[in-house]
């Protein structure tokens, strides 16, 4: 831990999330509470016959507590409508509980519209914030991550929404990864003040001034360099280029199907490799990242891909329990909050 | 050739406009003299000191004329002044050499925006293109390339330039790869109608009744999928993702430079298979694709990149005589022209 005191955390998990749930998510959570038993209690929230088939033939720990929701939000459910027509789901449930200050966190790996929507509308914002935004790291070649933001909450954002996500980065940048003073650059077609779009231009004006170490403008190419630490943009070209990027891999893959394909000479070379090439590309694996941190919601979400593994869902745990004893909502409440001394006029 | 007869075409080279200049634009112009003996008239255009260092020692073919062009455009040019500035450049001279019908295409690896300014300003475009658009080819899962546009020669696109980058990239596609119908997909967060951004939403509409084979909208992820033949977005988010993708190979080269550094025996495999990256990369490089065109102007213009190589400078050559040869541009003016019968009202 960083500069900040370790106490016990309580997440409530969304065990009916992802498209395994929920052998992904309880599986994760005991991988998580063996792991943490001193610093989580955790709180599984999903249908119990669902939960108990998988849980059935094992002692589960004395700090782990199942919640029965017999609703369950699908891909196809408008997020908007969540809030109204499933109350009696996991998602809702789970976070409603975070509202009431029954649990400090939740975790989910189901529809990223629909928890990003039912978070605001039941936890409310951060003060100061325009719009929750949602996060994603990248690799780069410096070893050290990079944060992408905003990969899809707001399309079509403001300046002042691109000018918060900025901030809001730079904070969960600085206080999960231990990065002091994290260089944070806009996303835009060109390094020069002036480049871009109408919205890009005036973001840049308002970042210079804003209470980050602001580098100016990043390109495309940037963001696998580490060039800086976090990338802002509209979660428009965010979303696409997190999605282009998830796509790596399965394209290399791929390609290395296809050369192993054409001879037993081949197909040897390849094999005998693959486990430098899986070394290698790790990392590419956004997996193992283990979820995204939506910013800027009263409380603490991790959202993960549907595809989540059990240690996708560990991961998206411990990152959750990281964030509540680290405090990053409360820097940025300090630094957004309209009465903070360091906010910046809008 | 498909369904064109075959002519000799005449192509201006911009001897000047590359960060090898003019070493990679003489050498790329005498191998695709060399390919190309009949089909291929070429005029060499910069500065003759410079050509004649090259050139000095080898015999000339008598299909390639070398004109002096004293003056030099720089990547500090601010493009909108070229015409009034650079009126002695190659890059003047050689697009004001096609306005007035002396040679058929241009080629340059210089700066993009002093050439697509430029070209736009001397040469006009197209009747009824509301933007000349710069498309760029991506390598696919499927071995079939697929063509992005706009990759930055517009930011903040209106819906009218978006349908207009579609029918221009599903034009290029099908006449210049032999693709019949080519797949246009709308690059977006999502794949249901309704998604993105306001402007995505209202070109989503035109394209339904666009002159185009419209796939709906794309995400990130199927650009490298080949999902589609065609893939549409603004210059901001397609400039952002190809800069992105030009980064893969780089990153990709020091991670196994890394991972080669930390014993011998990693540097033994990583040597071995080399060879197998090399054949399995390739594609990824987008050297090899040899320049993107402009399309919209009333002419063919190739832009390479400014590190190209003699080979992606032949490439480029090669790529204008086809253009001209399977006349793209009268079928563009065909289908957008507003005196088409297949046009679609703005």
């Amino acid at each position: 831990m960083i500069g900040t005191v370790t106490r016990r955390v309580r997440v409530a998990v969304d065990a009916m999330g992802g498209d395994h749930a929920p052998t992904s998510e309880v599986r994760g959570s005991l991988q998580a509470l063996s792991a943490l038993p001193n610093d989580l209690d955790l709180v599984l929230i999903g249908r119990k016959d669902r939960i108990d088939e998988i849980t059935k033939d094992l002692t589960l720990p004395p700090n782990l507590t199942i919640i029965h929701a017999p609703d369950v939000v699908t891909m196809g459910d408008e997020p908007a409508t969540i809030v109204k027509s499933r109350k009696e789901s996991s998602l809702y449930i789970g976070l409603d509980m975070m509202r009431q200050g029954q649990v400090d966190a939740f975790v989910s790996a189901g529809n990223t519209g629909a928890v990003m929507a039912t978070a605001t509308m039941v936890c409310g914002r951060l003060p100061g914030v325009s719009r929750p935004t949602i996060g994603s790291f990248f690799p780069t070649q410096t070893g050290q991550p990079t944060l992408l933001v905003d990969v899809g909450a707001n399309v079509d954002s403001k300046p002042r929404f691109l000018h918060d996500y900025a901030v809001m980065g730079s904070i969960y940048t600085e206080m999960m990864l231990g990065i002091s003073s994290p260089r944070v650059g806009l996303l835009n077609v060109g390094e020069e003040e002036g480049k871009g779009t109408a919205v890009a231009q005036e973001a840049y004006g308002m970042l210079k001034t804003a209470p980050i170490n602001f580098a100016g403008n990043v390109e495309g190419r940037d963001i696998l360099k580490g060039t800086v630490d976090v990338v802002v943009c509209d979660g428009f070209e965010g979303n696409i280029v997190l999605k282009f990027a998830e796509s790596i891999l399965g394209f290399l893959k791929s390609r290395f199907r296809d050369f192993a394909s054409r001879s037993i000479m081949n197909k040897l070379l390849v094999g005998m490799f693959t486990p430098v090439l899986r070394n290698v590309l790790r990392g590419m694996d956004y997996q193992e990242y283990g979820g995204v941190p939506l910013l800027g919601i009263n409380g603490v979400v991790i959202i993960g891909h549907g595809s989540s593994s059990p240690q996708a869902l560990e991961n998206m745990i411990r990152r959750a329990v990281e964030m509540v004893q680290r405090d990053v909502n409360g820097k940025i409440r300090e630094v957004l909050s309209p009465r903070s001394p360091s906010k910046v006029e809008t």
